[in-house]
């Protein structure tokens, strides 16, 4: 069981970040890519801006069970075996231009990289809203924790 | 078709990088988790040492097709599309202590990641070795190339 701790920590590191690793899986094999990501601050989802022309969103596309990996920056200490960082899986889903919420999600993605602000006006360009299912968390060498995205919610709306 | 400039970028960043995002794959669901890594000088093949306790290691035993994802680090620079990274995907094998090839991967991996030396005598630790297959590098925003292990290799002989 994650405590309040480690839940917080969790919480500061998707937080403090804005790039990710993002794995899809098409046959079984798996591809990951790199992506910026924002976040509603409770935590319930991570917006991405991704383009129709990148292989990952082809994937996702046919398969929507995806994983992300946000990690502290490899600072050059001793062992980088002690650097934080969170596998999240869970399932992401198309926000089209439409959507009730597209105009919120567009304004969470350009608070936190305003300079993606010309890549809306791009035709290939959508927002994807991704939910985090399941965290596995690790805190340093040898101290993981699991915990659920419903639990990180809670825990990010205690720390807003 | 990535010129020799690329391939150059390409083999540059593996050497400099040390921390990766290690996907995995099971019933067509991806999992992305954080490794060190090593590698022989030519880009051959990279070299991991996981414990069997993790995750990503039990995957790997059943279904060997996994990714790797190299980013340069993020250094809050206004757009961080602009980063440069490699997505690299082919096999993973695991090298027994009895394989002829142990001890020189053990080398090689202790000469890059002197503090793992303890975890050699952990019994749920094993080498393995990921041969690069397919390598799809983007450079920048909107500017990416796909080339093969082979060519990335024998661009490594060509720089060592």
């Amino acid at each position: 069981m994650a405590n309040e701790q480690e839940l917080d920590s969790a919480v500061k590191l998707i937080r403090s970040g804005r790039w990710a690793a993002f794995a899809t899986a098409e046959m079984n094999t798996p591809y990951v890519s790199a992506v910026a990501y924002a976040y509603q601050q409770d935590l319930s989802c991570l917006v991405l801006h991704l383009s129709r022309l990148a292989s990952h969103t082809g994937r996702l596309s046919k398969n929507p069970h995806v994983a992300l990996l946000i990690s502290e920056g490899d600072d050059g200490r001793d062992d980088p075996q002690t650097l934080a960082r969170l596998s999240i899986t869970g399932l992401i889903e198309h926000v089209p231009r439409e959507h009730g919420q597209h105009p919120s999600y567009r304004g969470i993605y350009l608070q936190r990289l305003p300079e993606a602000e010309p890549r809306f006006s791009f035709s290939d360009f959508e927002l994807f809203r991704f939910v985090p299912g399941e965290i596995r968390f690790v805190g340093g060498f040898a101290r993981a924790r699991t915990f659920t995205g419903e639990r990180l919610h809670h825990a990010a709306m205690g720390s807003a």
